[in-house]
Protein backbone atom coordinates (compact mmCIF):
# COMPACT_ATOMS: atom_id res chain seq x y z
CA UNK A 1 0.00 0.00 0.00
CA UNK A 2 1.71 2.93 -1.17
CA UNK A 3 2.24 5.83 1.33
CA UNK A 4 1.71 10.02 0.44
CA UNK A 5 4.48 12.14 1.97
CA UNK A 6 4.48 15.62 2.17
CA UNK A 7 7.72 17.44 0.12
CA UNK A 8 8.54 20.93 1.23
CA UNK A 9 6.81 22.95 -1.22
CA UNK A 10 3.55 21.45 0.22
CA UNK A 11 2.74 19.30 -1.90
CA UNK A 12 2.39 14.88 -1.78
CA UNK A 13 4.21 12.64 -3.15
CA UNK A 14 4.01 8.87 -2.81
CA UNK A 15 7.00 7.46 -0.66
CA UNK A 16 9.46 5.86 -3.36
CA UNK A 17 12.29 3.61 -1.31
CA UNK A 18 14.29 4.03 -4.71
CA UNK A 19 14.57 7.70 -5.02
CA UNK A 20 15.62 7.60 -1.23
CA UNK A 21 18.36 5.20 -1.64
CA UNK A 22 19.33 7.02 -5.38
CA UNK A 23 19.93 10.39 -3.29
CA UNK A 24 21.95 8.16 -0.18
CA UNK A 25 24.38 6.78 -2.97
CA UNK A 26 24.71 9.90 -4.59
CA UNK A 27 26.31 11.48 -1.39
CA UNK A 28 28.42 8.48 -0.83
CA UNK A 29 27.20 6.07 1.07
CA UNK A 30 27.63 1.98 0.29
CA UNK A 31 25.02 0.38 -1.52
CA UNK A 32 24.53 -2.22 1.42
CA UNK A 33 24.32 0.93 3.64
CA UNK A 34 21.59 2.54 1.71
CA UNK A 35 19.21 -0.07 1.33
CA UNK A 36 19.59 -1.37 4.93
CA UNK A 37 19.20 2.61 5.82
CA UNK A 38 16.06 2.87 3.55
CA UNK A 39 14.78 -0.32 5.15
CA UNK A 40 15.35 1.22 8.24
CA UNK A 41 13.14 4.44 7.55
CA UNK A 42 10.47 2.69 5.92
CA UNK A 43 9.08 0.97 8.62
CA UNK A 44 8.69 4.34 10.57
CA UNK A 45 7.30 6.04 7.46
CA UNK A 46 3.22 7.24 8.19
CA UNK A 47 1.02 8.53 6.01
CA UNK A 48 1.29 12.46 5.20
CA UNK A 49 5.26 12.49 7.04
CA UNK A 50 7.49 15.77 6.01
CA UNK A 51 9.95 15.19 3.40
CA UNK A 52 12.32 17.00 6.47
CA UNK A 53 11.33 14.20 8.99
CA UNK A 54 12.62 11.65 6.74
CA UNK A 55 15.29 13.19 5.77
CA UNK A 56 16.46 13.89 9.71
CA UNK A 57 16.07 10.21 10.35
CA UNK A 58 17.50 8.76 7.35
CA UNK A 59 20.56 11.50 8.00
CA UNK A 60 20.78 9.53 11.61
CA UNK A 61 21.10 6.31 9.92
CA UNK A 62 23.68 7.59 7.07
CA UNK A 63 25.99 9.26 10.03
CA UNK A 64 26.44 5.75 12.12
CA UNK A 65 27.46 4.26 8.65
CA UNK A 66 29.52 6.83 7.18
CA UNK A 67 30.15 9.95 8.41
CA UNK A 68 31.54 11.19 5.44
CA UNK A 69 28.31 10.37 3.21
CA UNK A 70 26.36 11.90 5.99
CA UNK A 71 27.75 15.39 5.64
CA UNK A 72 27.70 15.31 1.78
CA UNK A 73 24.37 14.22 2.03
CA UNK A 74 24.06 17.48 3.80
CA UNK A 75 25.08 19.43 0.87
CA UNK A 76 21.24 21.21 0.48
CA UNK A 77 21.14 22.33 3.95
CA UNK A 78 24.90 23.27 4.06
CA UNK A 79 24.10 25.89 1.17
CA UNK A 80 21.57 27.04 3.21
CA UNK A 81 23.20 27.77 5.82
CA UNK A 82 25.86 29.76 3.93
CA UNK A 83 23.08 32.74 4.64
CA UNK A 84 21.82 34.61 5.73
CA UNK A 85 23.38 37.67 4.31
CA UNK A 86 23.47 36.19 1.07
CA UNK A 87 26.99 37.32 0.41
CA UNK A 88 28.59 34.61 1.31
CA UNK A 89 26.75 32.44 -1.27
CA UNK A 90 28.00 34.69 -3.59
CA UNK A 91 31.54 34.09 -2.74
CA UNK A 92 31.14 30.55 -2.42
CA UNK A 93 29.61 30.47 -6.12
CA UNK A 94 32.43 32.41 -7.35
CA UNK A 95 35.15 29.66 -5.85
CA UNK A 96 32.98 26.84 -7.72
CA UNK A 97 32.84 28.35 -10.75
CA UNK A 98 36.25 29.25 -10.46
CA UNK A 99 37.19 25.67 -10.19
CA UNK A 100 35.13 24.85 -13.28
CA UNK A 101 37.16 27.05 -15.45
CA UNK A 102 36.14 30.67 -14.75
CA UNK A 103 37.51 33.54 -14.33
CA UNK A 104 35.75 35.71 -11.57
CA UNK A 105 35.79 38.77 -10.13
CA UNK A 106 33.20 39.54 -7.11
CA UNK A 107 31.05 42.09 -6.40
CA UNK A 108 32.22 44.79 -9.53
CA UNK A 109 30.14 47.64 -10.12
CA UNK A 110 29.95 48.48 -13.68
CA UNK A 111 28.08 51.28 -14.76
CA UNK A 112 25.20 50.05 -17.47
CA UNK A 113 23.50 52.39 -20.45
CA UNK A 114 20.95 53.98 -17.75
CA UNK A 115 22.28 53.21 -14.02
CA UNK A 116 25.54 51.88 -12.27
CA UNK A 117 25.18 47.98 -11.26
CA UNK A 118 26.75 45.93 -8.52
CA UNK A 119 27.75 42.67 -10.05
CA UNK A 120 27.44 39.88 -7.41
CA UNK A 121 30.29 38.20 -9.64
CA UNK A 122 31.70 38.49 -13.35
CA UNK A 123 32.64 35.50 -14.92
CA UNK A 124 34.46 35.19 -18.11
CA UNK A 125 35.82 31.60 -19.88
CA UNK A 126 36.56 31.52 -23.67
CA UNK A 127 34.80 34.59 -25.59
CA UNK A 128 31.90 34.24 -22.71
CA UNK A 129 31.66 37.46 -20.63
CA UNK A 130 28.98 36.07 -17.85
CA UNK A 131 26.84 38.56 -15.74
CA UNK A 132 26.29 35.90 -12.29
CA UNK A 133 23.48 36.94 -10.21
CA UNK A 134 23.49 34.81 -7.17
CA UNK A 135 19.93 34.36 -5.08
CA UNK A 136 20.34 32.76 -1.93
CA UNK A 137 17.52 31.15 0.28
CA UNK A 138 17.42 30.30 3.74
CA UNK A 139 14.14 27.94 3.21
CA UNK A 140 14.62 24.64 0.65
CA UNK A 141 11.02 25.57 -0.12
CA UNK A 142 11.40 28.83 -1.12
CA UNK A 143 11.83 28.51 -4.90
CA UNK A 144 13.57 31.54 -7.31
CA UNK A 145 10.55 33.15 -9.56
CA UNK A 146 10.28 34.50 -12.46
CA UNK A 147 10.74 37.82 -11.12
CA UNK A 148 14.48 37.64 -10.25
CA UNK A 149 15.12 36.18 -13.69
CA UNK A 150 12.74 39.18 -15.35
CA UNK A 151 15.05 41.60 -13.43
CA UNK A 152 18.47 39.62 -14.34
CA UNK A 153 17.40 39.80 -18.23
CA UNK A 154 17.01 43.82 -17.90
CA UNK A 155 20.36 44.53 -15.95
CA UNK A 156 21.69 42.47 -18.68
CA UNK A 157 20.27 44.35 -21.37
CA UNK A 158 21.56 47.22 -19.58
CA UNK A 159 24.83 45.65 -19.51
CA UNK A 160 24.94 44.49 -22.95
CA UNK A 161 28.17 46.42 -23.46
CA UNK A 162 29.75 44.56 -21.16
CA UNK A 163 28.13 41.09 -20.76
CA UNK A 164 27.71 38.60 -23.83
CA UNK A 165 25.46 36.37 -21.12
CA UNK A 166 23.62 36.34 -17.93
CA UNK A 167 23.32 33.42 -15.15
CA UNK A 168 21.19 33.24 -12.30
CA UNK A 169 22.36 31.27 -9.51
CA UNK A 170 20.25 29.76 -6.73
CA UNK A 171 20.49 26.91 -4.16
CA UNK A 172 17.23 25.80 -3.83
CA UNK A 173 14.61 25.21 -6.71
CA UNK A 174 13.04 27.60 -10.16
CA UNK A 175 9.53 28.02 -10.82
CA UNK A 176 8.49 26.49 -14.10
CA UNK A 177 7.62 30.25 -14.95
CA UNK A 178 11.19 30.69 -14.20
CA UNK A 179 12.52 28.17 -16.24
CA UNK A 180 10.31 28.73 -19.01
CA UNK A 181 11.44 32.32 -18.94
CA UNK A 182 14.84 31.87 -18.65
CA UNK A 183 15.15 29.54 -21.28
CA UNK A 184 13.15 31.51 -24.47
CA UNK A 185 14.89 34.72 -22.69
CA UNK A 186 18.42 33.54 -22.93
CA UNK A 187 19.47 33.27 -18.89
CA UNK A 188 21.27 30.27 -17.96
CA UNK A 189 19.90 29.07 -14.67
CA UNK A 190 21.87 27.28 -11.99
CA UNK A 191 20.02 25.72 -9.57
CA UNK A 192 19.54 22.78 -6.85
CA UNK A 193 18.81 19.92 -9.35
CA UNK A 194 18.72 22.37 -12.05
CA UNK A 195 19.61 22.25 -15.33
CA UNK A 196 19.62 17.88 -15.53
CA UNK A 197 23.26 18.12 -16.58
CA UNK A 198 25.23 20.38 -14.56
CA UNK A 199 23.07 20.99 -12.09
CA UNK A 200 24.84 23.31 -9.06
CA UNK A 201 25.07 20.09 -6.93
CA UNK A 202 26.68 18.57 -9.99
CA UNK A 203 29.36 21.04 -10.46
CA UNK A 204 30.11 20.72 -6.62
CA UNK A 205 30.32 16.62 -5.88
CA UNK A 206 31.86 16.14 -9.10
CA UNK A 207 34.59 18.39 -7.76
CA UNK A 208 34.63 17.91 -4.37
CA UNK A 209 33.83 21.31 -3.59
CA UNK A 210 32.20 20.96 -0.47
CA UNK A 211 31.32 24.20 1.88
CA UNK A 212 33.07 24.24 5.11
CA UNK A 213 28.85 24.92 6.24
CA UNK A 214 28.49 21.00 6.09
CA UNK A 215 30.76 20.81 8.57
CA UNK A 216 29.17 18.87 11.67
CA UNK A 217 31.57 20.91 14.22
CA UNK A 218 30.54 24.34 12.34
CA UNK A 219 27.98 26.30 14.05
CA UNK A 220 26.65 30.15 12.76
CA UNK A 221 29.98 31.79 14.41
CA UNK A 222 32.40 29.15 12.92
CA UNK A 223 30.91 29.63 9.99
CA UNK A 224 31.16 33.08 10.05
CA UNK A 225 34.81 33.11 10.74
CA UNK A 226 35.36 31.05 8.02
CA UNK A 227 33.79 33.21 5.57
CA UNK A 228 35.98 36.50 7.00
CA UNK A 229 38.99 34.49 6.46
CA UNK A 230 38.42 33.46 2.66
CA UNK A 231 37.67 29.68 3.62
CA UNK A 232 34.59 28.83 1.83
CA UNK A 233 35.35 25.17 0.37
CA UNK A 234 36.47 22.10 3.01
CA UNK A 235 39.58 22.11 0.13
CA UNK A 236 40.76 25.03 1.29
CA UNK A 237 40.82 24.02 5.11
CA UNK A 238 42.57 20.88 3.86
CA UNK A 239 45.16 22.83 2.59
CA UNK A 240 45.98 24.38 6.36
CA UNK A 241 48.20 22.74 9.46
CA UNK A 242 45.89 22.55 12.49
CA UNK A 243 48.46 25.66 13.42
CA UNK A 244 47.72 28.03 10.47
CA UNK A 245 43.57 27.01 11.21
CA UNK A 246 44.07 28.01 14.82
CA UNK A 247 45.41 31.24 13.86
CA UNK A 248 43.32 32.31 10.86
CA UNK A 249 40.23 31.29 12.47
CA UNK A 250 41.05 32.07 16.14
CA UNK A 251 39.70 28.60 17.51
CA UNK A 252 41.21 26.93 20.45
CA UNK A 253 43.41 24.25 19.70
CA UNK A 254 40.89 21.59 20.05
CA UNK A 255 38.57 22.74 17.84
CA UNK A 256 40.92 23.06 14.74
CA UNK A 257 41.83 19.74 15.37
CA UNK A 258 38.24 19.06 15.16
CA UNK A 259 37.42 20.51 12.32
CA UNK A 260 40.50 19.30 10.52
CA UNK A 261 39.35 16.05 11.50
CA UNK A 262 36.11 16.13 10.01
CA UNK A 263 37.50 17.62 6.72
CA UNK A 264 40.12 14.68 6.28
CA UNK A 265 37.17 12.19 7.09
CA UNK A 266 35.04 13.92 4.30
CA UNK A 267 37.58 14.16 1.74
CA UNK A 268 40.81 12.53 3.17
CA UNK A 269 40.36 9.05 1.89
CA UNK A 270 39.19 9.92 -1.65
CA UNK A 271 41.56 10.45 -4.83
CA UNK A 272 40.95 13.95 -5.48
CA UNK B 1 19.14 75.62 18.78
CA UNK B 2 18.17 73.16 16.39
CA UNK B 3 17.15 69.52 17.46
CA UNK B 4 17.58 66.62 14.50
CA UNK B 5 15.18 63.71 14.82
CA UNK B 6 15.30 60.39 13.45
CA UNK B 7 13.66 59.68 10.04
CA UNK B 8 12.36 55.95 9.46
CA UNK B 9 15.13 55.78 7.41
CA UNK B 10 17.39 55.62 10.19
CA UNK B 11 18.82 59.09 8.62
CA UNK B 12 18.67 62.20 10.92
CA UNK B 13 17.62 65.07 9.99
CA UNK B 14 16.89 68.78 11.52
CA UNK B 15 13.09 68.89 12.56
CA UNK B 16 11.43 71.65 10.68
CA UNK B 17 8.61 73.37 12.55
CA UNK B 18 7.57 74.65 8.96
CA UNK B 19 7.53 71.40 7.33
CA UNK B 20 5.28 69.64 10.58
CA UNK B 21 3.17 73.02 9.83
CA UNK B 22 3.37 72.27 6.47
CA UNK B 23 1.95 68.61 6.38
CA UNK B 24 -0.92 69.35 8.79
CA UNK B 25 -2.50 71.95 6.58
CA UNK B 26 -1.75 69.72 3.69
CA UNK B 27 -3.86 67.34 5.75
CA UNK B 28 -6.74 70.19 5.44
CA UNK B 29 -5.89 71.92 9.32
CA UNK B 30 -6.82 75.34 9.44
CA UNK B 31 -3.92 77.04 9.64
CA UNK B 32 -4.33 78.93 13.39
CA UNK B 33 -4.87 75.10 14.22
CA UNK B 34 -1.71 73.59 12.88
CA UNK B 35 0.42 76.54 14.10
CA UNK B 36 -1.31 75.88 17.68
CA UNK B 37 0.09 71.92 17.30
CA UNK B 38 3.35 72.70 15.70
CA UNK B 39 4.06 75.04 18.84
CA UNK B 40 2.81 72.38 21.04
CA UNK B 41 4.53 69.80 19.79
CA UNK B 42 8.04 71.22 19.36
CA UNK B 43 8.07 71.88 22.81
CA UNK B 44 8.28 68.23 23.62
CA UNK B 45 10.93 67.66 20.36
CA UNK B 46 14.12 66.24 21.91
CA UNK B 47 17.08 65.54 20.43
CA UNK B 48 17.25 62.49 18.28
CA UNK B 49 13.41 61.92 18.62
CA UNK B 50 11.66 59.18 15.94
CA UNK B 51 9.72 60.97 13.17
CA UNK B 52 7.04 58.18 14.11
CA UNK B 53 6.70 59.72 17.94
CA UNK B 54 6.22 63.16 16.63
CA UNK B 55 3.82 61.96 13.98
CA UNK B 56 2.15 60.40 17.12
CA UNK B 57 2.01 63.55 18.83
CA UNK B 58 0.86 65.70 16.11
CA UNK B 59 -1.74 62.98 15.61
CA UNK B 60 -3.41 63.06 19.03
CA UNK B 61 -3.57 67.14 18.87
CA UNK B 62 -5.18 67.37 15.10
CA UNK B 63 -7.61 64.54 15.99
CA UNK B 64 -8.65 67.06 18.90
CA UNK B 65 -8.76 70.30 16.29
CA UNK B 66 -10.13 68.49 13.29
CA UNK B 67 -10.76 64.40 13.34
CA UNK B 68 -11.23 64.87 9.63
CA UNK B 69 -7.95 66.37 8.86
CA UNK B 70 -6.29 63.63 11.16
CA UNK B 71 -7.88 61.22 9.28
CA UNK B 72 -6.46 62.40 5.73
CA UNK B 73 -3.17 63.09 8.06
CA UNK B 74 -3.04 58.88 8.35
CA UNK B 75 -2.80 58.45 5.11
CA UNK B 76 0.65 57.27 4.35
CA UNK B 77 -0.41 54.91 7.40
CA UNK B 78 -3.79 53.78 5.91
CA UNK B 79 -2.65 52.82 2.66
CA UNK B 80 0.19 50.95 4.62
CA UNK B 81 -3.14 49.47 6.20
CA UNK B 82 -4.27 47.98 2.75
CA UNK B 83 -1.46 45.00 3.19
CA UNK B 84 -0.46 42.35 3.92
CA UNK B 85 -1.82 40.21 1.05
CA UNK B 86 -1.09 43.59 -1.18
CA UNK B 87 -4.08 42.33 -3.64
CA UNK B 88 -6.00 45.28 -1.79
CA UNK B 89 -3.61 47.62 -2.89
CA UNK B 90 -3.77 46.57 -6.76
CA UNK B 91 -7.35 47.26 -6.79
CA UNK B 92 -6.96 50.65 -4.87
CA UNK B 93 -4.41 51.57 -7.45
CA UNK B 94 -7.04 50.26 -9.89
CA UNK B 95 -9.56 52.42 -8.54
CA UNK B 96 -7.53 55.39 -8.33
CA UNK B 97 -6.75 55.34 -11.57
CA UNK B 98 -9.87 54.76 -12.45
CA UNK B 99 -11.38 57.90 -11.24
CA UNK B 100 -8.15 59.56 -13.38
CA UNK B 101 -9.72 58.58 -16.41
CA UNK B 102 -8.21 55.38 -16.93
CA UNK B 103 -9.88 52.36 -17.90
CA UNK B 104 -8.71 49.50 -15.91
CA UNK B 105 -8.59 45.98 -15.81
CA UNK B 106 -7.60 43.58 -12.66
CA UNK B 107 -5.42 40.84 -13.09
CA UNK B 108 -5.19 39.76 -16.41
CA UNK B 109 -3.00 36.91 -17.51
CA UNK B 110 -1.12 37.54 -20.83
CA UNK B 111 0.37 35.64 -22.87
CA UNK B 112 4.06 37.71 -23.64
CA UNK B 113 6.68 36.63 -26.36
CA UNK B 114 8.10 33.88 -23.67
CA UNK B 115 5.73 32.98 -20.93
CA UNK B 116 2.41 34.24 -19.74
CA UNK B 117 2.00 37.17 -17.57
CA UNK B 118 -0.13 37.96 -14.75
CA UNK B 119 -0.71 41.34 -14.87
CA UNK B 120 -1.88 43.29 -11.79
CA UNK B 121 -3.24 46.58 -13.63
CA UNK B 122 -3.98 46.58 -17.38
CA UNK B 123 -5.32 50.49 -17.46
CA UNK B 124 -5.60 52.44 -20.96
CA UNK B 125 -6.24 56.29 -21.40
CA UNK B 126 -6.23 57.47 -25.48
CA UNK B 127 -3.60 55.59 -27.37
CA UNK B 128 -1.36 54.36 -24.13
CA UNK B 129 -1.83 50.81 -23.35
CA UNK B 130 -0.30 50.24 -19.36
CA UNK B 131 0.86 47.68 -18.29
CA UNK B 132 0.68 48.56 -13.77
CA UNK B 133 2.61 46.61 -11.66
CA UNK B 134 1.66 47.43 -7.45
CA UNK B 135 4.26 46.81 -5.18
CA UNK B 136 3.09 46.94 -1.30
CA UNK B 137 5.31 47.62 1.45
CA UNK B 138 3.73 47.27 5.31
CA UNK B 139 6.66 49.31 6.80
CA UNK B 140 7.29 52.72 5.83
CA UNK B 141 10.95 52.99 5.83
CA UNK B 142 11.11 49.93 3.04
CA UNK B 143 12.23 51.73 -0.72
CA UNK B 144 11.03 50.55 -3.77
CA UNK B 145 13.99 49.01 -5.65
CA UNK B 146 16.05 49.01 -8.62
CA UNK B 147 15.41 44.83 -8.75
CA UNK B 148 11.47 45.73 -8.98
CA UNK B 149 11.87 48.73 -11.97
CA UNK B 150 13.97 45.97 -13.81
CA UNK B 151 11.49 43.73 -13.31
CA UNK B 152 8.75 45.47 -14.78
CA UNK B 153 10.93 46.98 -17.70
CA UNK B 154 11.48 43.09 -18.70
CA UNK B 155 8.02 42.13 -18.49
CA UNK B 156 7.30 45.43 -20.26
CA UNK B 157 9.44 44.02 -23.26
CA UNK B 158 7.93 40.26 -22.71
CA UNK B 159 4.86 42.36 -23.68
CA UNK B 160 5.79 44.61 -25.79
CA UNK B 161 2.80 43.49 -28.63
CA UNK B 162 0.22 44.13 -25.59
CA UNK B 163 1.15 47.16 -24.06
CA UNK B 164 2.80 50.90 -24.63
CA UNK B 165 4.53 51.52 -21.97
CA UNK B 166 4.81 50.39 -17.47
CA UNK B 167 3.90 52.53 -14.70
CA UNK B 168 4.64 51.04 -11.15
CA UNK B 169 3.35 51.59 -8.44
CA UNK B 170 3.93 52.31 -4.65
CA UNK B 171 2.78 53.08 -1.34
CA UNK B 172 6.15 54.11 -0.06
CA UNK B 173 9.70 55.53 -1.43
CA UNK B 174 12.00 54.86 -4.83
CA UNK B 175 15.58 54.71 -4.32
CA UNK B 176 17.60 56.99 -5.96
CA UNK B 177 18.51 54.53 -8.25
CA UNK B 178 15.63 53.26 -8.92
CA UNK B 179 14.15 56.69 -10.16
CA UNK B 180 17.69 57.08 -12.29
CA UNK B 181 16.90 53.72 -14.19
CA UNK B 182 13.27 54.28 -14.16
CA UNK B 183 13.60 57.22 -16.17
CA UNK B 184 16.38 56.44 -18.53
CA UNK B 185 14.32 52.58 -19.04
CA UNK B 186 10.64 54.72 -19.55
CA UNK B 187 8.94 52.91 -16.81
CA UNK B 188 7.32 55.66 -14.86
CA UNK B 189 7.34 55.60 -11.00
CA UNK B 190 4.24 56.65 -9.03
CA UNK B 191 4.90 56.61 -5.02
CA UNK B 192 4.75 58.65 -1.96
CA UNK B 193 5.87 62.44 -2.92
CA UNK B 194 6.79 61.05 -6.08
CA UNK B 195 6.82 62.58 -8.70
CA UNK B 196 7.32 65.85 -7.89
CA UNK B 197 4.29 66.86 -9.91
CA UNK B 198 1.24 64.09 -9.60
CA UNK B 199 2.51 61.58 -6.81
CA UNK B 200 0.25 59.25 -5.44
CA UNK B 201 -1.21 61.17 -2.94
CA UNK B 202 -1.45 64.02 -5.06
CA UNK B 203 -3.49 61.63 -7.35
CA UNK B 204 -5.46 60.93 -4.15
CA UNK B 205 -6.13 63.99 -2.40
CA UNK B 206 -7.41 65.90 -5.37
CA UNK B 207 -10.25 63.60 -6.21
CA UNK B 208 -11.21 62.15 -2.09
CA UNK B 209 -10.15 58.93 -2.83
CA UNK B 210 -9.20 57.64 0.61
CA UNK B 211 -9.04 54.19 1.01
CA UNK B 212 -11.35 53.25 3.91
CA UNK B 213 -8.00 51.98 5.69
CA UNK B 214 -7.69 55.76 7.30
CA UNK B 215 -10.75 55.32 9.20
CA UNK B 216 -10.40 54.92 12.97
CA UNK B 217 -12.87 52.29 13.46
CA UNK B 218 -11.29 49.98 10.77
CA UNK B 219 -9.59 47.22 12.13
CA UNK B 220 -7.66 44.62 10.71
CA UNK B 221 -11.00 42.64 10.22
CA UNK B 222 -13.04 45.44 8.92
CA UNK B 223 -10.61 46.74 6.57
CA UNK B 224 -10.76 43.00 4.79
CA UNK B 225 -14.66 42.81 4.60
CA UNK B 226 -14.44 46.33 3.15
CA UNK B 227 -12.07 44.38 0.84
CA UNK B 228 -14.00 41.73 -0.51
CA UNK B 229 -17.14 43.45 -0.55
CA UNK B 230 -15.31 46.01 -2.64
CA UNK B 231 -15.82 48.62 -0.81
CA UNK B 232 -12.11 50.27 -0.73
CA UNK B 233 -13.27 54.02 -0.97
CA UNK B 234 -14.62 56.40 1.64
CA UNK B 235 -16.25 57.71 -1.48
CA UNK B 236 -17.83 54.05 -1.74
CA UNK B 237 -19.07 53.55 1.76
CA UNK B 238 -20.42 57.14 1.18
CA UNK B 239 -22.82 56.29 -1.38
CA UNK B 240 -24.17 53.41 0.48
CA UNK B 241 -27.25 54.04 3.14
CA UNK B 242 -26.26 52.45 7.06
CA UNK B 243 -28.52 49.36 6.10
CA UNK B 244 -26.32 48.61 3.25
CA UNK B 245 -23.34 49.06 4.97
CA UNK B 246 -24.65 46.68 7.71
CA UNK B 247 -25.54 43.75 4.78
CA UNK B 248 -22.37 43.75 2.79
CA UNK B 249 -20.45 44.43 5.29
CA UNK B 250 -21.74 41.82 8.20
CA UNK B 251 -21.34 44.77 10.73
CA UNK B 252 -23.61 45.30 13.56
CA UNK B 253 -26.31 48.42 13.10
CA UNK B 254 -24.27 50.16 15.70
CA UNK B 255 -20.94 49.39 14.04
CA UNK B 256 -22.21 50.84 10.26
CA UNK B 257 -23.46 53.54 11.95
CA UNK B 258 -20.10 54.49 13.43
CA UNK B 259 -18.59 54.27 9.82
CA UNK B 260 -21.07 56.39 8.33
CA UNK B 261 -20.68 59.36 10.50
CA UNK B 262 -17.20 59.32 10.66
CA UNK B 263 -16.81 58.85 6.69
CA UNK B 264 -19.65 61.75 6.47
CA UNK B 265 -16.78 63.86 9.23
CA UNK B 266 -13.90 63.18 6.79
CA UNK B 267 -15.78 63.65 3.30
CA UNK B 268 -19.22 65.39 4.68
CA UNK B 269 -18.99 68.95 4.74
CA UNK B 270 -16.43 69.38 1.85
CA UNK B 271 -18.00 70.58 -1.87
CA UNK B 272 -16.66 67.54 -4.00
Amino acid sequence: MPVRIKKYSGEFEEFSEEKLECSLVRAGAQEGDAKAIVQKVARRISEGMETRVIYRMAMRELRRASFAAAARYDLKFGLMRLGPAGYAFEKYVAHVLKHHGYEVKLNQVIRGRCVEHEVDVAASKGDERILVECKHHEKPWVQCRIQTVLYVKARLDDLSQVFTKAMLVTNTKFSQQAIEYGSCAGVDLLGWRYPDQGSLEWLIDTKKLWPVSILTMADPRIIGLCIEAGLLLLRDVQALSVEELRVRLHLSRQKALRMKREVEEILGGEAS
